[in-house]
């Protein structure tokens, strides 16, 4: 079954079927999320009890709505929803979110009775259904908050899609990212998995311009076979990462998906995962750190890394890493070793990696030899680490003055560290020009950059 | 040799020797580190060419200062550190950092011929010295900031030791720390160790009242025996992590300490270090991590572990770390699971680990949850994993009401997290209690808590 999914993500109205003016009922939340989030389409909730929600004009069902909406929310009781689907495709409706849980989640198959019923009954009249048992869904570039979160629309709008089967996680991800600034385009929690799956939802996200990155948190899979064949028909289109959660016998069972399934079918789906082109991250944080690389930064060319360091501690972490994970930290050829040793003096590390440390009070030095490694025909990515010290202040500055404006040819993927509060508006310049990507440590850059090799294609 | 350390730390006095009003120079930066970390004792800037360096009164050579100074940082070019260093002998000084570089870092001869000059002079002093080509050193509860780096007195006085190789990774692990709270008692950069070893430092540490734990940083080692055989000593007296780079044939040839050294050499000292009590990290994240864990935690007395997980996603996530290191997540014993039971409705994961999800709204039960595990006697240590969600923002005040004040039997280790701003105060309250550490990610939890099993002795 295909279906129309874009009525999910840039739906023109939005009914929310249980909004409440009571902040101990989620429908209060998905309201909340929907006006404070600005979304620009028609909301209407719907409330028989209610006159209106939040100021706004309540309907009394959704058969009432002044137009058949292009997406429901619903947020009622799971014993109600099956008479609101039945309603919804009546009235016409698009598409669905589901928040409401009470389904396949629970232990008796009462709650799996109830999702066959509403996923029968969705799939006939051809609506894609998000859920049940889901915080929502989000579309940062619609200004579009359907989820019972309204700090979700203090995302910036980006260019990583998100696909979880886990609200928790989404939330992770989410407060993660804002911290550190990632821009999202969108984040879909899919819960239950009624009738929109994972493959669904990666064929819609290959043709949407703003998604460059899609990232996935994936605990248990019905359909691993759906979802294989999927990427493994889109690979090449946009990079795709994939956590896979549930390794262990404990974790499998709680995951709830997967009862009885065999220790070692981690290792199985992690082999089946890089077959099909996808990108595997063991952490929540390395499948930020990764999207974000991937959203961000051009593929190298080849797997050749630069490590320019403004220390010698953190290039050898850095190192440790790049040669793990199957990157080159290879002597340059003699041109642009004979460069480097123009602008440095005659210490130790000179050769790759470079430690700059030497020229710490030299920021004409430090641009010169980023600008060797950026024009070396021998590079094909920089790792660029510097340590903020007093006396390296004005560093970023001079890099600044070199790397913006450019059109970026070779990956610089970055760990600039300093206190809190220094060099944070040269930071942020560097990333929203689009010069650098830059992470905490000099090890998850390293990591972030083998990501962008996977990327290309050639590595592992 | 034996040393008297204590001098490095708490000096009465301290000379700058080569101390500079001119910000081009690393001597101003000591002296401003100095000042604007408000050391208490006196600070004598030594300075030929100056009558006073930032408004201090300058001695002409450290012959020269009221009293022989208890510290004399030595920021002057390579060439005159020896004539220094035998004047600081002659005049009885008690203890030298040598910032200064251009010793045995050096490709040529004459570096390492310079640093064994310096060596032999200050032993037969029975001068301790910390370097050549370090930062500095570093006492918050001093409030001396012997570094050339003034931010790093913005660090919070706290309990973690940090013994580093590299003054890049301790820069780097400050800044960290800054951002997350940690609390360092000092921060130590020995640079080419020139007779101040890591097995001195610890000596001293393990009776230092304000170390709870010690970090340590390590590229290359010349006498990895004395470190081995000193940790093995000190086995048992005070948490020990360390966090060993050169794994690779380039990291290896790039820390320079050991040149030609075998590929394979990391996991042989890995097995050294675990053998000899030794906690051993992988990254500097992990390094600083369970060094957060260890200073402010109790140890738990097994390896049972809780998991109260506000979201399914992130319990499965800790679960998997949790089962990989050695943590045991069984089924709690039935008096354990019944009081659960009784505070969840009937849905799928009130066993280990518990779903607290289905009761997000209900802060009461959440709390009368954590409790319950608190006091069971089949849980050595809890995980608790709760991601903000609108509707859940009141949860945190009722766990404050739990966990403090207490005197905390068992670790709680968690991931608490919430948009930029949201939950701040009450983590910052939770925190300085004592009621728990906090890490960004459910992983990282799960990892802390595994420091805390292997440092209790038990496991792996």
């Amino acid at each position: 079954m295909r279906f129309h999914l874009d009525s999910l993500f840039n739906p023109r109205s939005v009914a929310v079927v249980g909004a409440s003016d009571d902040p101990a009922k989620l429908g209060f939340h998905v309201m909340k999320s929907l006006v404070e989030g600005g979304y620009r389409g028609l909301t209407w909730p719907v409330n028989p009890g209610r006159r209106e929600v939040m100021g706004r004009p309540a309907c009394s069902s959704v058969a009432q709505t002044p137009h058949p909406p292009d997406l429901a929310i619903l947020v009622v009781p799971a014993a109600r929803v099956v008479d609101q689907v039945r309603m919804c495709a009546q009235r016409g409706v698009r598409s669905i979110v589901i928040i409401s849980a009470g389904f396949k989640e629970l232990d008796d198959a009462s709650g799996a009775d109830l999702q066959d019923d509403v996923a029968r009954l969705a799939t006939e009249a051809r609506i894609p259904v998000v859920g049940p048992n889901t915080f929502g869904l989000v579309n940062l570039h619609a200004k579009l908050n359907a989820s019972f979160t309204p700090q979700f629309s203090q995302l910036e709008p980006g260019h990583v899609t998100l696909l979880s089967q886990s609200g928790g996680m989404s939330h992770l991800l989410a407060f993660l990212g804002m911290g550190a600034g990632v821009g999202f385009s969108k984040v879909v929690g899919l819960g239950n998995r009624c009738n929109v799956e994972f493959a669904h939802l990666l064929e819609y996200l290959v043709e949407d311009p703003t998604t460059r990155v899609i990232a996935m948190y994936v605990e248990g899979l019905d359909a691993p076979r759906a979802l294989l064949e999927e990427t493994r028909r889109l690979r090449g289109r946009k990079p795709m990462v994939i956590y896979k959660v549930g390794k262990g016998d404990v974790a499998d069972l709680a995951s709830r998906s997967h009862t009885g399934s065999l220790a070692g079918r981690h290792e199985l789906y992690q082999g089946a995962f890089r077959q099909a082109g996808l990108l595997t991250a063991d952490s929540a944080e390395a499948l930020l750190d990764a999207s974000v690389a991937l959203a961000r930064c051009p593929l190298p060319a080849g797997r050749r890394v630069a490590i320019l360091s403004g220390q010698a501690g953190p290039a050898v972490a850095a190192c440790d890493v790049c040669e793990a994970e199957g990157l080159a930290v290879i002597p340059f050829q003699s041109t642009t070793q004979e460069a480097i040793d123009q602008l440095l003096p005659p210490l130790a590390m000179r050769t790759n990696p470079v430690d700059m440390g030497p020229a710490w009070h030299d920021s004409v030095a430090m641009r010169a030899i980023v600008q060797v490694a950026m024009e070396a025909p021998d590079t094909d990515a920089i790792l660029l680490l510097i340590m903020f010290a007093s006396a390296n202040e004005g560093v970023l500055r001079a890099l600044s003055d070199l790397l913006t404006p450019r059109t970026p040819s070779k990956p610089i993927v970055a760990c600039l560290s300093a206190p809190p509060g220094v060099w944070e508006r040269e930071l942020k310049d560097l990333v929203r020009d689009g010069a650098l990507v830059n992470y905490p440590t000099p090890e998850r850059a390293a990591r972030a950059l083998a990501f962008l090799w996977s990327a290309a294609g050639c590595g592992r």
